[in-house]
């Protein structure tokens, strides 16, 4: 293979402005330059080649660089950071934080100084434009951080091909190391029926690549995961009417009936359709290529929906083709490569990390898993298993949870206590509590919109043993909560901790209430 | 005294709906009878009356029922839980919210789909209004969860008038205890110029009581408290020229020196001016008692700002006069009534709780201290003393904050590591880290505004000192963290912690990224 052109940064010290710059170069495809930054003055052996730099990559390298080793990651991309900031978590933050505020503007247009929204349809194309042009920012910070603060090593903007457990190829040379470790990531599963392939058909990758028009009024939405209820309340909360084909039940991951209940209602109530145990059996041609229609087979029969677009979300497979026919690592059912609770594929010396060993696909478990390859590959013994994690989603709301749902409560304790808000109350959910920052409004003139909480206490050991939040400003509380909740919290210690009213999460304060009674009630 | 016209409510059961219409009713003054809640199956002498039935008066009384002692609140109130509801904290919140959402609506004016917002003054009273109206929504609920969830004996809508440490007063009626708990709360400082009782000058409680036309394009705030910067971020964010006299410096509240620089900025960025060193002399008549302008001495001289609305935040003095000259009470110099840490006062039987002690006047000072009065009046001999508590303000953004900041951390701690976000770099602010829920639009289009985030470690402990916070989303999460903090948390433990990415706070991934270093170093 021909060495392709290279740039060398490894003297220089790009600013973050000057790395997003070249990374938009680097995309827009004026070049292919590979991006070398390579320590000339450390002739060491690599630890390991870290084969992709997302988020396990990029986590692992940076703590095996804190423990003093050597590390190398190859990525295609010209940015570190993998799939998030490009077309993953981010740009889903991005979307459902515009659901949030077109449900705000919506709700109360017309009123106060929000202008009138009914039947007004917002741009898709427009976020999505937005977010195209912004994620250079983030992917600059990144090149920039690992840089200058991490000091990690890195050859970016090409792929690296396997040779052996110890060789990676990147740009016509080849790179040794003691260990590798894979961090391929997952792609986005096709939905594998006639038409599949025509334009209009998008994933979240492909769709802030490419879309360059914008979706008609009524759009389909398949699958019922968290990608598929993130995406489908933007679009619905955009104002089109936005059709979700669920081939099952939607917000299974909901583990609270109740407040999957409350989740559910809200969307509907915001007009989106949600049709179960429904499956789009074919996409129709417009006859140029491009989709006009999506045929849905509804327990009812089928269905036909005119439309332009349809956004598939059912989930991703992990990319381990290459580790699986060069190296001959282990692969499990779902595509995933095979990993110990040391992060060690079956092959000696060949780690694996990230969405590429499978579910949770989630941020913390790319970067923690990423970190304990690093710690292994170091030389510890030192296992990770992710468990007990809180957990979200978005829709118009963010929706965050840990621990068990009532349901799954009830079933493993026999005194459970149940403290909410809104309270059990002949009003049911018309009362303007709970409410904290982003539901005031709502709190004021939509109370059955301000959102609803929940906390599961076993009654015997008074500690809690799940806590359910919809609405705003909680699901980073729900990080710490968990790891106190872990700890045994007792709704006793709740009690006694220091709110900061009003919090979103009025847990303290409820518990509080409660907390001096030796047998404790519901709230 | 005449006995009063009274509700008896105690073998009703008023809906959350029928709580609030009655409320209305009573604050419309349709009636002055007094609401009545006594058990008549009870005929057990009172542990305690509290007199006032805010938020420490309701906590301690709810703490003291749950431990099955009997309890009395007395309010001249129609609804239960003070002030904070009614013209403080939930306002207040109201208002915040506003304040962050029209900042978005003027950043994003005439793109995407929000409406051009140049030049546009937005009402003030309207919002004042949806308070005055929503307000009745969280009383209804109080008064429906004291009761029927709760358990509690309240009398309601009349002063309580004491008699003697065991006695109270209340609607020609004489109730006696074995303990008095005082619950009566603080009032806002006054402006004391000439002008000050001129139509226009409002504080928290009047403002929203009886605005009744739109405040004038320019309005000056009085005083650099929380409540002050608060009220002049909504303020300013509805389009008007808002001057912020303060007499000595603002945000002096906020620890951090670099925090409170960001803070500011962004206030200043929004168009507050905030003079400081400045001292309202004079608020002028319009010739029919409306204020028409205001004399303000600044570093410079004296300065005349036409206006006709003054909104003076000067902080709160304890109402403690009542329990001064009936029990003789000790008071302090701030006019708070003297406990010691068990909050009893200096008579046997009475204690004082939530802002008649002064400060912190905070909610969980109020309800916490509510309950340690009530398990001390109860038998028990237990401390409180509200300390190592994290805090907030509003600007347009939430300030949130725990711990040290970095010059206090610097002067105790001789290796004072710092993990930030954004990071030191020649782009300085510019960069679309940090980022997450309701700041997303911002990283995109305007990256200064994202917010900014600061973690002060102990590098030798490797201890978390303090936390910083300027942003949405992680007000909540202070609560949880403050209590790991006090644990001894470390950067190591953090870095082992599962995050909700994109998270508020970064903490966790960017505690990570440094962990594996011996010897720690900022990033």
């Amino acid at each position: 293979m021909n060495e392709l052109s290279v740039i060398d940064v490894t003297d220089q010290r790009p600013t973050i402005e000057e790395w997003g710059h070249r990374i938009e170069r680097l995309l827009d495809g004026e070049s292919n330059a590979a991006i070398f930054n390579l320590r000339a003055d450390d002739d060491r052996e690599f630890d390991a080649i870290f084969l992709g730099g997302g988020a396990s990559g990029r986590f692992g390298s940076a703590y095996m660089r804190a423990m003093g080793g050597r590390q190398l990651i190859i990525d295609q991309w010209p940015f570190l950071g993998g799939s998030c900031p490009h077309n993953a978590c981010v740009p889903h933050h991005l979307f459902s934080d515009c659901a949030a505020e077109l449900m705000l503007q919506r709700t109360f247009g017309g009123s106060l100084w929000f202008p009138p929204m009914d039947g007004v349809i917002t741009s898709i194309k427009e976020v999505v434009d937005l977010f195209r042009r912004g994620r250079i920012g983030p992917h600059a910070i990144m090149n920039y951080q690992s840089k200058e603060q991490l000091d990690l090593e890195y050859i970016l903007n090409v792929p690296g091909r396997i040779i052996d457990a110890h060789t990676v190829e990147a740009a016509g040379r080849t790179f040794r190391a003691r260990n590798l470790i894979l961090c391929l990531g997952a792609r986005p599963q096709i939905l594998d029926v006639p038409g599949k392939d025509l334009k209009g058909v998008y994933t979240n990758v492909n769709l802030v690549e490419t879309l360059d028009y914008e979706p008609s009024a009524t759009v389909v939405v398949v699958g019922g995961s968290k990608t598929a209820v993130e995406y489908g309340s933007f679009f619905s909360a955009t104002g089109r009417r936005t059709i979700m084909a669920v081939r099952s039940e939607c917000l299974k991951i909901v583990p609270d009936g109740e407040i999957r209940g409350y989740v559910r209602d809200r969307m509907e109530e915001q007009g989106l359709e949600i049709w179960e145990r429904s499956q789009v059996v074919r996409i129709e041609d417009d006859g140029e290529g491009r989709v006009a229609g999506v045929i849905i087979r509804t327990p009812k029969g089928e269905e036909r929906v005119e439309t332009n677009f349809v956004f598939v979300a059912l989930g991703e497979i992990p990319n381990s083709e290459m580790a699986a026919d060069v190296l001959g690592v282990e692969i499990g059912p779902k595509n995933e490569v095979i990993v110990d609770s040391q992060l060690r594929t079956s092959v000696p010396n060949v780690y694996a990390v990230g969405d590429l060993i499978g579910g949770p696909m989630e941020m913390f478990k790319a970067r923690k898993s990423g970190m304990y390859a690093a710690r292994n590959a170091m030389g510890a013994t030192i296992h990770y298993e992710p468990k007990d994690f809180p957990d979200f989603l978005h829709t118009h709301y963010e929706v965050s949870w840990l621990g068990l749902g009532e349901e799954e409560a009830r079933a493993k304790y026999s005194n459970i206590v149940i403290i909410k808000m809104p309270p059990n109350n002949p009003n049911g959910l018309d009362v303007a509590l709970p409410a904290s920052d982003r539901t005031m409004l709502y709190a004021f003139a939509k109370p059955h919109m301000s959102g609803y909480q929940k906390l599961i206490i076993d009654g015997d050991t008074r500690r809690v043993l799940g806590a359910h939040h919809v609405g705003y400003g909680a699901k980073d509380a729900f990080q710490y909560l968990n790891v106190l909740v872990k700890q045994g919290l007792t709704i006793d210690q709740l009690g006694e901790m220091d709110e900061l009213f009003l919090n979103p999460t009025h847990f303290i304060q409820l518990s509080r209430l409660r907390a001096g009674r030796q047998d404790l009630v519901d709230l």
